[in-house]
C-alpha cells in the first residue's frame, strides 16, 4: 500500500470539478464528481432524526440503484430544516446535473453543507451546476478543486489517494472530506467521498465502508453535535480490471485495510481542523473488556469540555480525564487505571494503577505545548483497545459559532 | 407555601458555620452544619464510576445509619482521584468533626469540592474543623456563611428557605447548593444540602428527594461533564412537631411540592451561574410521548455546544435547536415540530409544524438580548412535557477552564 498524489480523481475513470458559483462570497462552493462508467455505490448516513433534504434523496437512490454516475455537492447552505421546498430543490439539483451529464437523476447523489434553516438559492445552484460540469477533468487539480469546493469553516483541504495491488492489478482509492463543526458522527460521518476503480460487489463495498466508518469517522468529535447532513459515500467503477471481489477473500482484506487507512487519515484531519482547534487529541484506551467498551471510554474522554479546555490551556489536568472515563457508561475499576500523556516521542505517566504519580510539571508542559498529543489509558480489565480523535476547545470555537450564523 | 428569609438554618434546630481555614487564598472554604437532635437522612450520589473519597464515605454512612447529626464540606479541593490517602483523609475529617461535636464519626457526612487529583491538605482541614465548630449558630447569617464556604467558581450564593403547613404545624425547608462547572448531573447533583424540621420516615424522605432530584438537578447542564463529587442530601430532624409522615398522604404531597420548589430554585441558580454563563436557558419540550422522552429531548437541546454558542452570540439559529432534538435519542416526526423563543413577555415563532417561519430578525434580537430565555418546543406526538435548564457557552468558560487547574 503506497500513498500516491491526488484525491478523488486518482482512480481510473473519475472526473471532478470545483468552482465558485455564488453561494459563498469568494471561495469555491460547488463540486461535481463523475464516473463515465457506472460505479457501484455504498453509503452511510447521519442517524440524526432530523435529516437534511439531500440525505433523504440519497437514501432513496441507494434503495433503488446499484450503480450510479456521480455526485454534486454544494457548500454555503446545508438545505436542512427547509421543509418541502428543500426536497424539491434537491430533486432539481439532481435533474440539472443528470441533464448536463446525460444520465438519470437517480444516478446522482446530492450533498449540501453550510448554514441550516435557510432556503437554498436554487437558481444560483442550477446555473452553477450547468457552468461547472463542462470543467470536469481527470487532473489531480480538478480533484483538489472539488475538495476545496466542499469546505465550510475548514482551514485546509482534506484529500488523499492510496494505491494497492489486487491480484496483480493496481487498484487506486481516492477520497476527500470536510469537517470543522457540528462534528460528532454516529454510524455516519461528516461529508466524506471516496472513489475507487476496484471491481467489487455492491454488498461487500457497503460492508467495507460501514466497518471502516465505525473505526474512523465515528471515532471523532469536535463539539458533540451530530449533524443533519452527515454522509460518507464510496463509488467503485471497476476500471482497475481486477477479478470481481465477491467473497471476503484476502483481496477484500487488502482493500478494507487501504480503505481504513484512507478514512483514518481523513478522520484525523477533520478532528485536527475542528472549529477553533489548536491541538489534535488522540485518546487510546487499552485493556477494555470489549472493543465497544474501549470505543465508549475513548470517546467519552475526547468529548469532555473540561478535558478539551485543559488541553487548550496546556494544563496536565489528568483528573478530568479520569472523571470523563467514569461517566463513559462502562464499568471498570478506577483503582486499576493508568494514564499517560505523550507527544513528540516523550511520554509521561500521570496515574499508575489508580495511584496519582508525582510527575514533573516541566516535563508535562513540554508534552502539552505540542500540536499532536496522545492520551494513553489502560483500564486493565481485558484485551481490547480503541482510539478516538478530537481537538481542544478554544476561544475561537466560541467566536466562530457565537458571532454569526454558520 | 411561602418563601422565608435564610437558608439551611431556617428550620428549627439546625446550626451552621462557614469560615476561611486556608484551603483557598482568601474566600471561605469550610462549612459545618449540625442538628443537635438526630436527623433522618436521605441522599443521592453521582453515578460517575469514579467516585471521590467523601462519596464512598457517605454511601457507607447511608447504608448503616438512619439518623445523623450533620455534615462538613470543604471547598478548594475535591479529594477526588487521590487514592487510598483520600479515603483516610475523609475519615479523619469525620472523626475530627465528631469529636468536636461529641457525636459518632458515622453520624457526619463529608463533601469536598474543588480541584481533583491533588492531595487534600489534611492538617489544614483538621485544624479548620476544630476552629470552625465553635462558631455554629442558628442565625440566618451562619447559614449564609456556610453557603459561601461551599462555593468554588460560583459567582453568587445559592440558598433558599420555604415554609409550609403540615396538619397545622409550620414546617420549614432550608437549602444551599453550589454549582458552576463539571455540571451534568445524572441521578444525582452537584452539592445541594437541604435541612428541614419535618417529621417524616426515612423511606419517604429518600423517595421525596430522589423524585425531586430527577426533575430538578438532573435536568440541568453546564458542560456535559458529570462530576466525581456530586451529591444531594437532606436532613429532617422532626422538630416541627407534625404527626409523622409515613404514608404518601396529602401531607407528603405538600412536602414534596415544597421540596420541588426549593430544588428547582437551586437548580436554576446553578444553571444561571454556570462557568462563564451570560444567559439562563430554559428549554421546555411539550407534546412528547413520555416524560422521559421530553426530558431526553430538552436536555439534548440545552447540552448542545452549538445551541449554547448561538445564544451567547444572540443569534436566532433555531436550526441548531432542531438538529439537537434530532440526535436526542427519541423518535419523532420533524414535520410536526414547532419552535418558539421567549423572554420578558415576548414570544416569537421560528418554526411551525415543520415549516420555517418568516420571522422578524429585529424581534428575535430583542428576545435574545435578555438574560433569561425560554426555548419552547412542541413535538406534537403526545401529552408529556419536561423542562431542562442550562446556560450559554462563552469565552469565559474557556478562560476559566483553560487558564489554570480548577
Amino acid at each position: 500500500m503506497i500513498r500516491v498524489p491526488g484525491g478523488i480523481t486518482a482512480p481510473h475513470g473519475f472526473k471532478a470539478a470545483g468552482a465558485h458559483v455564488g453561494l459563498k462570497r469568494k471561495r469555491k462552493d460547488l463540486a461535481v464528481v463523475y464516473s463515465e462508467t457506472p460505479a457501484k455505490v455504498a453509503a452511510v448516513f447521519t442517524t440524526n432524526i432530523v435529516k437534511a433534504a439531500p440525505i433523504l434523496w440519497n437514501q432513496s437512490v441507494l434503495a433503488s440503484r446499484k450503480e450510479i454516475h456521480g455526485f454534486v455537492v454544494n457548500s454555503g447552505n446545508a438545505n436542512s430544516c427547509t421543509g418541502s421546498n428543500g426536497i424539491e430543490h434537491t430533486k432539481t439539483m439532481a435533474e440539472t446535473a443528470a441533464q448536463a451529464l446525460s444520465v438519470q437523476p437517480e444516478q446522482i447523489l446530492i450533498a449540501s453543507t453550510g448554514v441550516i434553516g435557510v432556503p437554498l438559492p436554487i437558481e444560483t445552484v442550477k446555473s452553477g451546476i450547468i457552468s461547472t460540469t463542462p470543467q470536469l477533468s481527470t487532473d489531480h487539480s480538478a480533484g483538489t478543486n472539488a475538495a476545496q469546493a466542499i469546505m465550510t469553516t475548514d482551514s485546509f483541504v482534506k484529500e488523499i489517494a492510496m494505491k494497492i495491488d489486487i491480484g496483480g492489478c493496481p487498484v487506486t482509492i481516492g477520497a476527500m472530506a470536510k469537517g470543522s463543526g457540528m462534528i460528532h458522527p454516529n454510524m455516519a460521518t461528516m461529508l466524506a467521498f471516496i472513489t475507487t476503480d476496484i471491481n467489487i460487489s455492491k454488498e461487500l463495498l457497503q460492508k467495507a465502508l460501514k466497518t471502516s466508518v465505525a473505526k474512523t469517522y465515528n471515532m471523532i468529535t469536535v463539539d458533540g453535535d451530530t449533524s443533519t447532513n452527515d454522509m460518507s459515500a464510496i463509488l467503485a467503477n471497476g476500471l482497475a480490471g481486477n477479478t470481481l471481489i465477491d467473497i471476503e477473500s484476502d483481496d477484500y482484506t487488502t482493500f478494507s485495510k487501504a480503505l481504513d487507512t484512507v478514512n483514518t487519515f481523513l478522520a484525523k484531519a477533520i478532528a485536527q481542523d475542528g472549529e477553533g482547534a489548536t491541538k489534535l487529541l488522540e485518546v487510546t484506551v487499552h485493556g477494555a473488556r470489549t472493543e465497544e467498551d474501549a470505543q465508549k471510554l475513548s470517546k467519552s474522554v475526547v468529548s469532555s469540555s473540561l478535558v478539551k479546555t485543559a488541553f487548550f490551556g496546556e494544563d496536565a489536568n489528568w483528573g478530568r480525564v479520569l472523571a470523563a472515563l467514569g461517566y463513559g457508561g462502562v464499568l471498570f475499576n478506577p483503582d486499576k487505571v493508568s494514564i499517560d500523556f505523550s507527544s513528540g516521542g516523550a511520554q509521561l505517566c500521570l496515574m499508575k494503577e489508580g495511584t496519582p504519580s508525582d510527575f514533573d510539571e516541566v516535563s508535562a508542559a513540554d508534552i502539552l505545548k505540542e500540536k499532536n498529543i496522545q492520551i494513553l489509558i489502560d483500564v486493565d480489565d481485558g484485551k481490547c483497545a480503541a482510539t478516538a480523535w478530537g481537538c481542544d476547545l478554544s476561544y475561537d470555537y466560541v467566536r466562530i459559532n457565537g458571532s454569526n450564523r454558520t
